[in-house]
């Protein structure tokens, strides 16, 4: 059972409880990305948790179908300060193969954002004018939610996001694919034409970087889940003026980021 | 709140309770692929819920930084039996966009087996010479599983998936990627030169379709996991011979493909 550590990391929450709030350390699962160059080219960046990262590289070169044996890595270094795994193999890969999405970092407006992808530093946006939100209305939303949550319930083999005006639901998607949960509330909004002022979406699993980063695309400022956010996307959500509301259960929640925004009453 | 229904279908199962299997009929969330067509080029194809489409190529193509509002899109029909969506925009996509994974959709051995993408053609092996497993072996080894799952508990923000040989568990690995959680396992067992033989993978999330098509590229005929399957993952998993066990729970499961090498004792 080797290596089976996460790097977690502290981050300051403030926990509703017993009708309060309460600011406290909590433990955040770390998302890192990371660049996989195969012979000098860059393939791939993915974002993946700290850890194991050896077995990863060789467990995605095999599931693309680019290596079928352990043999066919002549060398693998892995900074995982840095994020990069260098591979050598013992073949070049398929030209179709080189022309996955390139490794962006940038900084933006002075800031030192972390953006992974090119199209996340063009379409991302800061939240600005942003309304308050109670912690009634949001145990509100998220009980309205899971009335919704049928199909959940039944199979339980999907995932739900769904887009709320603070005092209820205006629509709900589900998925297998959080991801495609999430591009239909995008969608039904710029179909319909929904402004994104005043609104929060309910998700129904992690806050991942990618889940806030769509968020983010949407021009959203709360997302309100039952579920965990990692450490990454919360760096974002301080970034981008998005209040993270998660573990919704039972009259209790944690805010993680701009709880500002978050009112008792 | 429209149009939230998946179309659910019913599968024949084999529950295991109080001491018992009972066949009956479970209901499964369906998994279909699309495939998006953008002025005429295939420019993806992903993996969905058959419902709510349209959103859901409007939101992909905003997501992915395409169009900005719904005003570029001057034509959109979805095909929903057959899983194509046919966008006409204002403009051409960037060149970089042209090059996504085609669809490919092939029959194999005389089968007709529902593979989307050509790399999983290529590299998912029916699992022959499978060797039986105990229902006592199977709590065991998710008791054990969820033993060990100290980071999934203290920040509820990661997935996990070990490898076990029908006693115990060998490898286990985190991360807050489901898929990653997999491909860390297949590297491990390429750099330590693992065979597959008589092997399980316990994976903490959903069994879909790419999960499914993971483990049969382990060469692994037994997936065990506390969650659901989808519909497509079970299509796959009776072609490829892997037996599904999920809802692993409180001294009971569902065996849902391949039950025959699921024994009482």
């Amino acid at each position: 059972m080797s290596n089976l550590k996460t790097t977690n990391q502290q981050w300051r929450i403030k926990r509703y409880e017993a009708d309060q709030f309460t600011e406290m350390d909590d433990e955040i699962a770390v998302e890192m990305a990371m660049t996989i160059v195969v012979n000098g080219e860059e393939y791939a960046t993915m974002v993946c948790s700290p850890c194991q990262l050896e077995q990863l590289v060789i467990g995605f070169l095999a599931s693309e179908g680019f290596i079928r044996t352990y043999g066919e890595i002549v060398n693998l270094q892995v900074d995982d300060e840095r994020g990069f795994a260098y591979v050598e193999l013992t073949k070049q890969l398929p030209p179709e193969a080189q022309t996955r999405t390139k490794r962006f970092i940038g900084s933006c407006c002075g800031k030192s954002r972390e953006f992974y992808f090119q199209q996340d530093m063009r379409t991302a946006r800061t939240i600005i004018n942003k309304e308050t939100i109670s912690v009634d209305a949001i145990f509100g939303l998220m009980k309205a939610f899971q009335r919704c949550s049928d199909d959940y319930k039944r199979t339980g083999g999907v995932h739900e996001a769904a887009l709320a005006d603070g005092s209820g639901l205006m629509y709900q998607a589900v998925d297998i694919g959080r991801h495609n949960a999430l591009d239909k509330v995008s969608g039904y909004m710029m179909r319909d034409r929904i402004t994104s002022r005043n609104k929060q979406i309910v998700f129904s699993g992690r806050v991942s970087s990618e889940v806030l980063l769509k968020v983010s695309k949407m021009g959203i400022g709360f997302i309100i889940s039952p579920s965990a956010p990692t450490h990454l996307a919360l760096k974002l959500a301080e970034d981008l003026n998005i209040t993270v509301i998660g573990f919704v259960r039972h009259e209790r929640m944690n805010v993680y980021t701009k709880s500002q925004y978050v009112l008792l009453d």
